[in-house]
């Protein structure tokens, strides 16, 4: 996605170890007008497929989550994300690390909004080690729900998450595939194979 | 904004003491339909008002938020809520109490995206005492900008916030204004008011 790659290659800047910072346009500060593209290009990457809902996580996958839903005309949920919990019955919860605040947090969703035969569209703002996906693809599957496939919008394609949800059998769709952040220059998937100049 | 008073009456579900659970529609599940509509009359209501941002709060007010900054061509901030946190320079912090969850945590936005004389919009999912809206209203004079106004998608009437952020300047529209949710039932100000049958 064109727009995207120049947005991440404009305004995105290199931390160390492999951290990208995109807080200008997606996760603080957001462009509503490319959340909306970001929407419409995972509504035309799935068209074909039939989706009941759209699950993402809070915060930063809930701009591009309800751009999605509102494309594809059906609801978003968000899955919260908490440090530790009281269980209840009524929820779903699944534990997913977090590599980069190196914490393990509990994600949870309400029972009653994934019913068994939901066809579900999992989409996050960021895929690196797949641990927030997996988590949320096996919340959908403890529902009686399909995942009809996993929408990142940026991929951070030198990190495994992509190849182990493939593995796992899960169709993943990433806007943007960054193949490497090394020397603080960003250099994505396409470039690398040599089919952008 | 009657759209949404018929899906409070009808999802709606009133807990204990003074609490609307609306969980189907704004605060897990999101309906981006009535999203897209709340964007809307926000834009509609505050028309003629030359806004630069909107800013609101993880995680209930992204969607609400991303719509009305579509609406308005302007991008969102959301500001982010922690328990503690080690300060930077970069950052404005406001510490906001929650009743709710009877928890202090901190609310912060980077100082890089608020700029003097940029004329702020903030949208929040609820209103009951007014502590989110006015440490976003802080944030945004501490940056040297101004506050045009506070958007809010259901107001508690029957808590003290509504009257305290007017008592304090600020201009606060309430899509949905609930005067009691006394005895389980859920009435509107206007119905109180007799404007309603």
């Amino acid at each position: 996605m064109e727009l995207l790659r120049q947005k991440v290659l404009k305004e995105g800047i290199v931390l160390g170890q492999g951290v990208l910072k995109v807080d200008s346009f997606l996760n603080h500060q957001m462009d509503p007008f490319l959340m909306r593209e970001v929407g419409r290009e995972f509504t035309r990457r799935f068209s074909g497929e039939e989706i009941t809902k759209v699950l993402t996580i809070e915060s930063s996958g809930i701009a591009p989550g309800i751009m999605t839903a509102l494309e594809l005309e059906v609801p978003l949920i968000f899955a919260r994300k908490q440090k530790s919990l009281t269980l209840t019955e009524d929820i779903y919860v699944e534990k997913v690390y977090s590599f980069t605040k190196k914490e393990t947090n509990e994600i949870t969703v309400s029972k009653k909004f994934i019913a068994p035969g939901e066809r579900v569209l999992i989409v996050d703002d960021f895929l690196a080690n797949g641990e927030a996906a997996f988590g949320l693809a096996r919340i959908v599957e403890q529902a009686g729900g399909s995942v009809v496939g996993i929408g990142i919008v940026i991929e951070k394609a030198f990190q495994p998450g992509n190849r182990l949800l493939q593995e796992a059998g899960y169709r993943v769709e990433s806007l943007v595939r960054i193949a490497s952040l090394e020397d603080g220059r960003i250099s994505f998937v396409e470039e690398e194979e040599g089919l952008l100049s």
